[in-house]
């Protein structure tokens, strides 16, 4: 079992900014593209609408560091590692690496919840979720 | 000179997700918005295109907790603090209210910059506006 | 009854792109911004969340002439103007302006629909609502 | 030389909105995303912030039909068509597809432009970017 999960993901240009730079908010996004990309490698999907109740996972605390400016059409190399699987919670960091050079480092604290829309009750993680994100959680 | 800076801004449609909630990633850009509107209540803009050098503040790091989730039309009170003004970056912190409820805390630090397109190199902030800022500084 | 129902919205740092102006798919957000401003004005809610069934308003057709760029910081003042309220569909136009100059015309059609999570289906617009739209529309 | 360029996407969580479905506005940046993979397969990029003076592409107009609306974790065809390549002008159109089904369609008209920070003027389509475009022109 590899301890990180990687996708490449280009730069866009509507994700620039006047600064020439990929915008700070937007490395939320990837955080958020790798960790649901990293869902579907273990059969998962980060919001089941067909289930009973619906599932899904707001976050309680993001962070990032930013370390060198991401531009239009650069490659970025997302890395990322499940840091803890709690009771109701699960907390992972994602690298951004162009080439070998490290860009950013964010962290996620997401909690999952049994929700209707607009609101969330956190609910023990699912035994068949828990078992599938422990199998790629670095030991 | 008050300790916070605050305004009112409305959540909209595009800005929420299929949960019925503002995304995530919005904060940061909510945290801009009013870090950006409280520059212009000290009469300066965090942009100086027409300076020679041009002077810009990428962050180098961000991070948000959620208390609350905000729905579509919430009208959400943003605070703004200034937690620390060195002698080449600036950190503030901002809280989101509804009404009496605090619902999330985020928390920026931005380097002052000397910035061609794409590209940054840390700066000492012009005393111009370090004394500015120091005049809404929390103490 | 105005003619044209007005907002003024400032052009935020994370619209802009790397060109220096607000991004060309920010003026869609910024039409549904006064769209739904302008639903407030006459004491609707686009999204009637509480109704059974719901109610969204899906768009069907949406365009945008540009005509001068507008840049961060920029106040432009939005002026919507009902063009047609159809059985079940709505068309709105509007405009971007500078002071005196317009900036960027839009265009939006969209169909009142029922509405469950990720699905539409078409249905007359509720007399209610026809009403004021039709309060608000232009002859 | 195809009649059409193509692109996979998938439908990004933070791309939904509390409707449950892609925000029409993110159409527009789905069609920008082809155009920019379309001019990377010509070997040409979009900004060529190195050459002197810069170039980049502003859009004059936009527009979009939509059909069947796109979700989260759709993947979703993009199709882009060149229309028509004009003295300083640039036109294509995009399908959105899922499957053999046909959920979308868009419109973008662009200039060639001298750009500088927030300034555009229209300039005649260089020699060598005109001969790549022609070569995937439909005809």
């Amino acid at each position: 079992m590899p301890a990180e999960f990687t996708i490449r993901r280009r730069v866009q240009f509507a994700e620039t900014d006047m600064a020439g730079v990929l915008h700070f908010s937007n490395y939320f996004r990837y955080m958020e593209e790798i960790e649901h990309a990293f869902w579907r490698s273990l059969d998962l999907t980060v919001y089941l609408r067909e289930s009973e109740p619906h599932i899904s996972w707001p976050r309680v605390a993001t962070g990032c560091e930013y370390l060198s400016p991401l531009r239009f059409e650069d490659e970025v190399d997302l890395a990322l590692r499940v840091k803890k699987v709690g009771e109701k919670s699960l907390s992972y960091e994602v690298d951004f690496r162009r080439g070998s050079e490290r860009c950013a480092t964010g962290r996620v604290t997401a909690v999952c919840c049994v929700t209707k829309p607009g609101s969330f009750t956190p609910t023990p993680i699912p035994n068949v979720i828990r078992a599938r994100l422990n199998g790629g959680e670095v030991r």
